[in-house]
Protein backbone atom coordinates (compact mmCIF):
# COMPACT_ATOMS: atom_id res chain seq x y z
CA UNK A 1 0.00 0.00 0.00
CA UNK A 2 1.12 3.41 -0.50
CA UNK A 3 1.99 6.11 2.42
CA UNK A 4 -1.62 7.79 2.21
CA UNK A 5 -3.36 4.43 2.78
CA UNK A 6 -1.34 3.17 5.37
CA UNK A 7 -1.71 6.81 7.10
CA UNK A 8 -5.52 5.66 6.69
CA UNK A 9 -5.11 1.92 8.42
CA UNK A 10 -3.44 3.32 11.56
CA UNK A 11 -4.85 6.54 11.24
CA UNK A 12 -1.54 8.11 12.13
CA UNK A 13 -1.38 11.46 9.84
CA UNK A 14 1.53 11.19 7.00
CA UNK A 15 3.68 13.49 8.12
CA UNK A 16 3.73 11.94 11.39
CA UNK A 17 4.73 8.51 9.72
CA UNK A 18 8.01 10.55 7.56
CA UNK A 19 8.89 11.66 10.60
CA UNK A 20 9.30 7.78 12.01
CA UNK A 21 11.13 7.11 9.36
CA UNK A 22 13.27 9.98 9.35
CA UNK A 23 13.67 8.88 12.93
CA UNK A 24 14.51 5.03 12.53
CA UNK A 25 11.36 4.06 14.68
CA UNK A 26 9.86 2.90 11.53
CA UNK A 27 11.24 0.52 8.94
CA UNK A 28 11.83 1.75 5.00
CA UNK A 29 9.21 0.72 2.61
CA UNK A 30 9.73 -1.49 -0.53
CA UNK A 31 11.12 1.04 -3.46
CA UNK A 32 8.25 0.97 -6.38
CA UNK A 33 10.02 4.32 -8.23
CA UNK A 34 12.71 6.91 -7.39
CA UNK A 35 9.92 8.54 -5.10
CA UNK A 36 7.75 5.96 -3.90
CA UNK A 37 7.84 3.30 -1.59
CA UNK A 38 5.01 0.17 -0.37
CA UNK A 39 4.56 -0.54 2.57
CA UNK A 40 2.29 -4.03 4.24
CA UNK A 41 0.95 -5.50 7.37
CA UNK A 42 4.24 -5.09 9.49
CA UNK A 43 4.52 -0.79 8.66
CA UNK A 44 1.00 -1.44 10.25
CA UNK A 45 1.61 -3.20 13.40
CA UNK A 46 4.58 -1.49 13.71
CA UNK A 47 3.39 2.07 13.94
CA UNK A 48 0.38 0.54 16.39
CA UNK A 49 3.56 0.00 18.83
CA UNK A 50 5.13 3.24 18.14
CA UNK A 51 2.08 4.37 18.95
CA UNK A 52 1.36 2.84 22.51
CA UNK A 53 4.83 3.86 23.23
CA UNK A 54 4.68 7.48 22.37
CA UNK A 55 1.24 7.99 22.87
CA UNK A 56 -0.01 5.99 25.32
CA UNK A 57 2.92 5.00 27.84
CA UNK A 58 4.18 8.88 27.23
CA UNK A 59 7.48 8.11 26.01
CA UNK A 60 10.62 10.30 24.67
CA UNK A 61 11.45 9.44 20.91
CA UNK A 62 15.08 8.36 21.92
CA UNK A 63 13.58 5.98 24.62
CA UNK A 64 11.40 4.34 22.33
CA UNK A 65 14.28 3.92 19.80
CA UNK A 66 15.80 2.11 22.22
CA UNK A 67 13.20 -0.20 23.47
CA UNK A 68 12.61 -0.96 19.58
CA UNK A 69 16.19 -1.44 19.13
CA UNK A 70 16.11 -4.06 22.06
CA UNK A 71 12.68 -5.86 20.30
CA UNK A 72 14.41 -6.11 17.25
CA UNK A 73 17.60 -7.28 18.33
CA UNK A 74 16.63 -9.47 20.98
CA UNK A 75 19.50 -10.95 23.53
CA UNK A 76 20.59 -14.04 23.83
CA UNK A 77 20.12 -14.80 27.29
CA UNK A 78 16.30 -14.68 29.13
CA UNK A 79 17.53 -12.91 32.02
CA UNK A 80 19.27 -9.73 29.47
CA UNK A 81 15.43 -9.19 28.31
CA UNK A 82 14.84 -7.15 31.55
CA UNK A 83 18.00 -4.87 31.62
CA UNK A 84 16.78 -3.94 28.13
CA UNK A 85 13.48 -3.10 29.52
CA UNK A 86 14.78 -1.48 32.76
CA UNK A 87 17.88 0.44 31.16
CA UNK A 88 15.58 2.34 28.74
CA UNK A 89 12.68 2.89 31.65
CA UNK A 90 14.94 4.18 34.45
CA UNK A 91 16.15 7.47 34.72
CA UNK A 92 20.22 7.39 35.43
CA UNK A 93 20.76 7.69 38.70
CA UNK A 94 23.77 9.43 40.27
CA UNK A 95 26.47 6.83 41.07
CA UNK A 96 26.85 7.97 44.96
CA UNK A 97 23.47 6.56 45.86
CA UNK A 98 23.51 4.86 48.93
CA UNK A 99 21.94 1.58 48.75
CA UNK A 100 23.26 -0.38 51.92
CA UNK A 101 19.95 0.31 53.59
CA UNK A 102 17.63 -1.66 50.41
CA UNK A 103 20.33 -4.49 50.45
CA UNK A 104 19.39 -5.19 54.05
CA UNK A 105 15.96 -4.87 52.73
CA UNK A 106 16.22 -7.36 50.12
CA UNK A 107 18.47 -9.78 52.38
CA UNK A 108 14.91 -9.50 54.58
CA UNK A 109 12.55 -10.25 51.58
CA UNK A 110 14.65 -12.98 50.85
CA UNK A 111 14.90 -11.26 47.20
CA UNK A 112 18.01 -11.81 45.44
CA UNK A 113 19.11 -9.48 42.50
CA UNK A 114 22.63 -10.93 42.54
CA UNK A 115 24.54 -9.72 38.90
CA UNK A 116 21.84 -7.33 38.02
CA UNK A 117 21.95 -3.53 37.15
CA UNK A 118 21.80 -1.74 39.65
CA UNK A 119 20.05 0.66 38.83
CA UNK A 120 16.35 -0.67 39.98
CA UNK A 121 18.26 -0.95 43.63
CA UNK A 122 19.14 3.09 43.58
CA UNK A 123 15.85 3.89 42.11
CA UNK A 124 14.15 2.22 44.88
CA UNK A 125 16.70 4.10 47.44
CA UNK A 126 15.67 7.19 45.51
CA UNK A 127 12.28 6.90 45.95
CA UNK A 128 12.64 6.13 49.69
CA UNK A 129 14.99 8.77 50.15
CA UNK A 130 12.37 11.21 48.30
CA UNK A 131 9.52 10.10 50.97
CA UNK A 132 11.57 10.78 54.22
CA UNK A 133 12.75 14.40 52.42
CA UNK A 134 9.12 15.18 52.39
CA UNK A 135 9.03 14.51 55.99
CA UNK A 136 6.30 11.61 55.06
CA UNK A 137 6.56 9.07 57.53
CA UNK A 138 5.58 5.42 55.90
CA UNK A 139 3.28 3.76 58.44
CA UNK A 140 4.93 0.66 60.00
CA UNK A 141 4.81 -2.38 58.26
CA UNK A 142 3.98 -0.43 54.97
CA UNK A 143 7.00 -1.02 53.16
CA UNK A 144 7.13 -4.89 53.68
CA UNK A 145 3.41 -4.71 52.34
CA UNK A 146 4.42 -2.79 49.14
CA UNK A 147 7.34 -5.17 48.68
CA UNK A 148 4.83 -8.06 48.97
CA UNK A 149 2.28 -6.74 46.44
CA UNK A 150 4.96 -6.36 44.01
CA UNK A 151 6.80 -9.80 44.39
CA UNK A 152 2.97 -11.44 44.03
CA UNK A 153 2.94 -9.26 40.71
CA UNK A 154 6.40 -9.81 39.11
CA UNK A 155 6.50 -13.39 39.77
CA UNK A 156 3.12 -13.84 37.90
CA UNK A 157 4.74 -11.67 35.11
CA UNK A 158 7.97 -13.73 35.09
CA UNK A 159 6.23 -17.01 35.19
CA UNK A 160 4.16 -15.47 32.29
CA UNK A 161 7.25 -15.19 29.91
CA UNK A 162 7.01 -16.56 26.77
CA UNK A 163 10.07 -19.42 25.30
CA UNK A 164 8.96 -20.43 22.29
CA UNK A 165 10.81 -17.05 20.68
CA UNK A 166 13.30 -14.78 21.79
CA UNK A 167 11.34 -12.38 19.58
CA UNK A 168 8.09 -13.46 21.45
CA UNK A 169 9.76 -12.88 25.11
CA UNK A 170 10.96 -9.61 24.19
CA UNK A 171 7.93 -8.04 23.28
CA UNK A 172 6.32 -9.12 26.32
CA UNK A 173 9.04 -7.92 28.58
CA UNK A 174 9.57 -4.67 27.03
CA UNK A 175 5.85 -4.11 26.50
CA UNK A 176 4.95 -5.63 29.78
CA UNK A 177 7.00 -3.62 31.74
CA UNK A 178 5.87 0.12 30.33
CA UNK A 179 2.38 -0.40 29.04
CA UNK A 180 1.33 -1.70 32.57
CA UNK A 181 2.65 0.93 34.97
CA UNK A 182 -0.42 3.30 33.70
CA UNK A 183 -2.63 0.50 34.27
CA UNK A 184 -1.28 -0.82 37.88
CA UNK A 185 -1.09 2.70 39.27
CA UNK A 186 -4.91 3.49 38.05
CA UNK A 187 -6.32 -0.25 39.61
CA UNK A 188 -4.13 0.97 42.76
CA UNK A 189 -6.49 4.74 42.77
CA UNK A 190 -9.73 2.88 42.18
CA UNK A 191 -9.05 0.11 44.81
CA UNK A 192 -7.97 3.29 47.22
CA UNK A 193 -11.66 4.82 46.31
CA UNK A 194 -13.23 1.38 47.17
CA UNK A 195 -11.49 0.87 50.66
CA UNK A 196 -11.85 4.32 51.30
CA UNK A 197 -15.52 3.90 50.87
CA UNK A 198 -16.09 1.15 52.75
CA UNK A 199 -13.98 2.73 55.73
CA UNK A 200 -15.33 6.22 55.68
CA UNK A 201 -18.69 6.06 53.91
CA UNK A 202 -20.01 9.94 53.25
CA UNK A 203 -19.07 10.39 57.25
CA UNK A 204 -17.43 13.68 58.11
CA UNK A 205 -13.70 12.97 59.34
CA UNK B 1 15.64 34.35 60.28
CA UNK B 2 16.41 36.22 57.06
CA UNK B 3 15.92 34.59 53.13
CA UNK B 4 19.34 34.09 53.14
CA UNK B 5 19.44 31.94 56.34
CA UNK B 6 16.21 29.94 55.00
CA UNK B 7 17.92 29.38 51.45
CA UNK B 8 20.95 27.82 53.85
CA UNK B 9 19.20 25.85 56.14
CA UNK B 10 16.91 24.33 53.22
CA UNK B 11 19.82 24.38 50.61
CA UNK B 12 16.93 25.87 48.57
CA UNK B 13 18.87 29.02 45.97
CA UNK B 14 17.21 32.12 47.20
CA UNK B 15 16.10 33.08 43.38
CA UNK B 16 14.07 30.16 43.64
CA UNK B 17 12.46 30.98 47.34
CA UNK B 18 11.27 34.06 45.71
CA UNK B 19 9.79 32.36 43.00
CA UNK B 20 7.98 30.13 45.53
CA UNK B 21 6.73 33.08 47.26
CA UNK B 22 5.43 34.37 43.68
CA UNK B 23 3.68 31.33 43.01
CA UNK B 24 1.88 31.29 46.15
CA UNK B 25 3.19 27.51 46.76
CA UNK B 26 5.33 29.10 49.94
CA UNK B 27 3.77 31.78 52.43
CA UNK B 28 4.84 35.10 53.05
CA UNK B 29 7.33 35.83 55.73
CA UNK B 30 6.78 38.37 58.60
CA UNK B 31 6.93 41.59 57.58
CA UNK B 32 10.04 43.52 59.34
CA UNK B 33 10.57 46.47 57.51
CA UNK B 34 9.05 47.60 54.00
CA UNK B 35 11.58 45.29 52.18
CA UNK B 36 12.48 42.72 54.79
CA UNK B 37 10.67 39.79 56.16
CA UNK B 38 11.65 37.37 58.54
CA UNK B 39 10.78 33.46 57.98
CA UNK B 40 10.87 30.33 60.56
CA UNK B 41 11.11 26.61 60.75
CA UNK B 42 7.08 26.58 59.07
CA UNK B 43 8.57 27.75 55.71
CA UNK B 44 11.41 25.36 56.19
CA UNK B 45 9.34 22.55 56.47
CA UNK B 46 6.85 23.84 53.53
CA UNK B 47 10.22 24.02 51.06
CA UNK B 48 11.18 20.53 51.96
CA UNK B 49 7.74 19.28 51.30
CA UNK B 50 7.63 21.78 47.77
CA UNK B 51 11.00 20.50 46.65
CA UNK B 52 9.51 17.05 47.38
CA UNK B 53 6.26 17.05 44.60
CA UNK B 54 8.26 19.35 42.44
CA UNK B 55 11.76 17.72 42.26
CA UNK B 56 11.32 14.12 43.76
CA UNK B 57 7.77 13.39 42.01
CA UNK B 58 8.03 15.99 39.04
CA UNK B 59 4.58 18.00 39.63
CA UNK B 60 4.28 21.02 37.59
CA UNK B 61 3.91 24.19 39.73
CA UNK B 62 0.59 23.67 38.87
CA UNK B 63 -0.28 20.54 40.25
CA UNK B 64 1.65 21.39 43.44
CA UNK B 65 -0.25 24.40 43.71
CA UNK B 66 -3.43 22.16 43.55
CA UNK B 67 -2.04 19.54 46.19
CA UNK B 68 -0.83 22.63 48.80
CA UNK B 69 -4.42 23.64 48.60
CA UNK B 70 -5.96 20.21 49.42
CA UNK B 71 -3.60 20.37 52.49
CA UNK B 72 -3.95 23.15 53.38
CA UNK B 73 -7.72 23.28 53.67
CA UNK B 74 -9.10 19.81 54.73
CA UNK B 75 -12.10 18.76 53.39
CA UNK B 76 -14.76 17.82 56.00
CA UNK B 77 -15.55 14.50 54.53
CA UNK B 78 -12.65 12.07 55.08
CA UNK B 79 -14.23 10.09 51.69
CA UNK B 80 -12.78 13.67 50.49
CA UNK B 81 -9.81 13.19 50.80
CA UNK B 82 -8.72 10.92 48.00
CA UNK B 83 -10.50 12.88 45.79
CA UNK B 84 -8.44 15.83 46.45
CA UNK B 85 -4.98 13.66 45.33
CA UNK B 86 -6.65 12.12 42.71
CA UNK B 87 -7.87 15.36 40.96
CA UNK B 88 -4.76 16.74 40.43
CA UNK B 89 -3.09 13.31 39.70
CA UNK B 90 -5.01 12.08 37.03
CA UNK B 91 -5.11 13.50 33.65
CA UNK B 92 -8.27 14.55 32.52
CA UNK B 93 -9.58 12.07 30.50
CA UNK B 94 -11.80 12.41 27.07
CA UNK B 95 -15.45 12.41 28.61
CA UNK B 96 -16.30 9.72 26.17
CA UNK B 97 -14.21 7.01 27.05
CA UNK B 98 -16.02 4.16 27.42
CA UNK B 99 -16.15 2.17 31.05
CA UNK B 100 -18.77 -0.19 30.55
CA UNK B 101 -15.81 -3.24 30.53
CA UNK B 102 -14.16 -1.87 34.23
CA UNK B 103 -18.09 -1.72 35.78
CA UNK B 104 -17.87 -5.48 34.75
CA UNK B 105 -14.19 -6.13 36.41
CA UNK B 106 -15.71 -4.10 39.68
CA UNK B 107 -18.52 -6.21 39.94
CA UNK B 108 -15.99 -9.21 39.75
CA UNK B 109 -13.86 -8.18 42.43
CA UNK B 110 -16.17 -6.60 44.61
CA UNK B 111 -15.00 -3.19 44.72
CA UNK B 112 -17.52 -0.55 45.32
CA UNK B 113 -16.69 2.94 43.95
CA UNK B 114 -19.77 4.31 43.80
CA UNK B 115 -20.52 8.31 44.77
CA UNK B 116 -16.68 8.30 43.50
CA UNK B 117 -14.86 10.27 41.16
CA UNK B 118 -14.78 8.25 37.64
CA UNK B 119 -11.52 9.63 37.10
CA UNK B 120 -9.86 6.83 38.61
CA UNK B 121 -12.09 4.02 36.40
CA UNK B 122 -11.55 6.23 33.30
CA UNK B 123 -7.61 6.30 33.36
CA UNK B 124 -7.95 2.20 33.71
CA UNK B 125 -9.97 1.91 31.27
CA UNK B 126 -7.63 4.03 28.87
CA UNK B 127 -4.85 2.13 30.46
CA UNK B 128 -6.12 -1.27 29.56
CA UNK B 129 -7.16 0.73 25.69
CA UNK B 130 -3.26 1.13 25.31
CA UNK B 131 -2.33 -1.98 26.34
CA UNK B 132 -4.37 -3.27 23.80
CA UNK B 133 -3.88 -0.76 21.20
CA UNK B 134 -0.32 -1.64 21.35
CA UNK B 135 -0.84 -5.69 20.12
CA UNK B 136 0.00 -6.68 23.48
CA UNK B 137 -2.08 -9.21 25.33
CA UNK B 138 -2.17 -9.70 29.07
CA UNK B 139 -1.70 -13.74 30.04
CA UNK B 140 -4.64 -15.11 31.36
CA UNK B 141 -5.48 -14.17 34.99
CA UNK B 142 -2.77 -11.28 34.88
CA UNK B 143 -5.72 -8.49 35.03
CA UNK B 144 -6.92 -10.11 38.47
CA UNK B 145 -3.61 -10.35 39.51
CA UNK B 146 -2.94 -7.16 38.93
CA UNK B 147 -6.15 -5.88 40.59
CA UNK B 148 -5.41 -8.16 43.93
CA UNK B 149 -1.67 -7.01 44.06
CA UNK B 150 -3.29 -3.30 44.52
CA UNK B 151 -6.42 -4.38 46.52
CA UNK B 152 -3.59 -5.39 49.30
CA UNK B 153 -1.76 -2.02 48.63
CA UNK B 154 -4.96 0.25 49.11
CA UNK B 155 -6.56 -1.31 51.86
CA UNK B 156 -2.91 -1.22 54.17
CA UNK B 157 -2.96 2.49 53.08
CA UNK B 158 -6.54 3.43 54.07
CA UNK B 159 -6.29 1.56 57.39
CA UNK B 160 -3.46 3.67 58.23
CA UNK B 161 -5.28 6.85 57.58
CA UNK B 162 -4.60 8.90 60.67
CA UNK B 163 -8.18 10.55 61.71
CA UNK B 164 -6.71 13.02 65.01
CA UNK B 165 -7.13 16.16 62.68
CA UNK B 166 -8.28 16.74 59.13
CA UNK B 167 -4.63 18.33 58.86
CA UNK B 168 -2.81 14.60 59.23
CA UNK B 169 -5.33 12.90 57.30
CA UNK B 170 -5.18 15.08 54.02
CA UNK B 171 -1.07 15.08 54.49
CA UNK B 172 -1.15 11.17 54.90
CA UNK B 173 -3.69 11.00 51.49
CA UNK B 174 -1.94 13.57 49.48
CA UNK B 175 1.56 12.66 49.89
CA UNK B 176 1.05 9.23 49.97
CA UNK B 177 -0.54 8.54 46.84
CA UNK B 178 1.93 11.06 45.29
CA UNK B 179 5.14 9.96 46.67
CA UNK B 180 4.90 6.01 46.92
CA UNK B 181 3.91 6.22 43.14
CA UNK B 182 8.13 6.16 42.03
CA UNK B 183 8.87 3.64 45.06
CA UNK B 184 5.98 0.74 43.81
CA UNK B 185 6.93 0.84 40.36
CA UNK B 186 10.99 0.68 41.65
CA UNK B 187 10.05 -2.01 43.72
CA UNK B 188 8.17 -3.85 40.73
CA UNK B 189 11.46 -3.83 38.85
CA UNK B 190 13.74 -5.15 41.81
CA UNK B 191 11.48 -7.97 42.31
CA UNK B 192 11.22 -8.88 38.86
CA UNK B 193 15.06 -8.76 38.23
CA UNK B 194 14.61 -11.30 41.70
CA UNK B 195 12.15 -13.23 39.68
CA UNK B 196 13.51 -13.15 36.28
CA UNK B 197 16.95 -14.17 38.02
CA UNK B 198 15.07 -17.37 39.78
CA UNK B 199 13.64 -18.36 36.53
CA UNK B 200 16.30 -18.01 33.79
CA UNK B 201 19.30 -17.54 35.48
CA UNK B 202 22.33 -17.22 33.15
CA UNK B 203 20.39 -19.17 31.02
CA UNK B 204 20.61 -18.77 27.32
CA UNK B 205 17.02 -18.12 26.19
Amino acid sequence: MRISQLSRESTVPVATIKYYLRERLLHEGQLTSATQASYDESHVRRLRLIRALIVGAGLSIAVTRDLLDGVDAPPESGHDLLGIAHHALIAPTAADVDTTAVDALLDQWGWDTHGCDSAAKAAVAGAIDGIRAAGFELPEGMLDTYAGAMHTVASAEIAGVPTDSAEAAVHYVVLGTVLVEPLLLALRRLAQQSASRARFGAMPL
